[in-house]
């Protein structure tokens, strides 16, 4: 893998323009991902730009202080193209969305992945499935390119972890997600602040949901299966926008037993969004 | 502090009967370190008792499969005494109750802790105030012993490191926090399952409440402080216990904003426990 890196500092060192991408609804694993990857690129003298199709959501909005992070969808008239494409976290290229009109004929892509089905895609694809985060992946990058991690970019990949780990509690925290982590704990990243920002910062409004959602908490299948279920109307009464239960199915599982939770989202009278958490190993993406 | 740990190897050597005991209503750090500490004793060949004043909360038992923990209130009848006492956590010998009863004359005690405000009681005082948890210098020490740590063990230090820095949150998180969470992980110790059995084992009635305490949320100046309020009627009709409120008063901090949170449970009609949680360097026990 380290040979890998290195054809991605040489495949640097000769771009002039670079584009950073990932895929549509950008998380928190990719959006400190790109950051931390641009801070680098940046410092090396390149022209960079970061554009998703997709807005970040408000919580991981102070990790990017400069505003760095570009919306396609809000930006379409882009006249602009890079000549080296980093592609993170896509298992394909159509994953990046409408962003893909922004490839031109030449253009060098890379393929940063730490997911199975990685169709190992681009010039260079460089695909960990070991790696506890892609931040862990960019983490091995800047260290191999000798790049020094300042508090900014050590506070970016340190989110990156933090959320794709599910804040140290997934499969994927790994000794090496925790080493990482005190790693970037010594060059300045503060778990407080960075935990406080994403996880300790709703919206009254979306407190009252949460109790809503909690006081109105539906089991089924002796206490294996939970439900939490909102409506059009009570959303209204709350006046709670569709951001604010982001996360929300994760509370579904809070219940001693609870196998597979399930959070309805009523929209209208025909629509309703289904999402699904799973516990241990039941795999929810297969229903 | 490697010769103090010496020591403390040393007065292990020549102990028989050795009582461990910790502060009144034990916490994880308390817990997951005692009974890691007598893993070791109890393979070094000792007489090994853990007596506290106070029950351990539920959410704690996975980590006691033997049920080795004694609470001093429902074992009143004890007739033993040890030559050797570890006191963990503790500023005073006041702070273990009535333990003290079991101490007799010439009894050896040392005294493990990482909080400042310790009076270096006992005949080998241990106080490491830059450790990142209780949980972190028994690791040290069991280390410092050549002891092995099996997976019992592991998952015992890592639930103490775990819950003493609020999952990795608190200021306490140090690199160091986090660099023996990595060797524990190493050792056989499931983030997943630990987290799951801590942190997402509520009952029922317990989520009914939470959300009741969400929906009825308060803020008072500006939003920097919030309200939770649990009567007794509503504790009654929700049939929830004392248990069931734990940690709560840790969603006070969920709003944005919030600096100070305060959890209010009406007992009766004279009594209300006040419980204060602060965001940031604001010092609520100064209230």
């Amino acid at each position: 893998m380290k040979e890998k890196f290195n054809q991605i500092i040489e495949s640097v060192k000769t771009a002039r323009r670079i584009l950073i991408t990932s895929h549509l609804d950008p998380d928190g694993d990719s959006i400190g991902s790109q950051l931390a990857l641009k801070g680098w690129l940046m410092d090396s003298g390149k022209e960079v730009r970061i554009i998703n199709q997709g807005k970040i959501p408000s919580k991981y909005l102070f990790l990017d202080e400069e505003k760095a992070i570009e919306d396609f969808d809000s930006a379409k008239a882009i006249d602009w193209s890079a000549d080296l494409i980093f592609v993170l976290e896509c298992p394909n290229l159509e994953r990046i969305g409408e962003v893909k009109k922004l490839l031109k004929e030449g253009s060098k892509v890379i393929n940063l992945d730490h997911h199975p089905d990685n169709s190992f895609f681009g010039d260079i694809s460089y695909v960990d499935t070991q790696a506890c985060a892609l931040g862990g992946i960019i983490y091995g990058l800047l260290t191999s390119a000798g790049y020094h991690l300042d508090k900014r970019i050590a506070t970016q990949l340190y989110a990156a972890i933090l959320t794709d780990t599910g804040r140290f509690r997934f499969s994927n925290t790994t000794p090496e997600a925790l080493r990482i982590g005190a790693e970037l704990i010594n060059l300045g990243a503060n778990p407080r602040e960075i935990n406080n920002q994403i996880y300790y910062n709703s919206s009254n409004a979306s407190l009252k949901l949460l109790g809503f959602l909690l006081l109105n908490l539906e089991t089924f299948a002796n206490g294996k299966i939970s439900f939490l279920v909102i409506d059009q109307q009570t959303m209204e009464e709350l006046k709670v926008s569709k951001e604010d239960t982001e996360g929300f199915v994760d509370y579904s599982l809070f219940l001693k037993g609870a196998e597979v939770g399930v959070l309805f989202t009523q929209k209208n009278d025909s629509k309703t969004k289904v999402s699904l958490r799973s516990q241990n190993s039941f795999d929810v993406s297969a229903l």
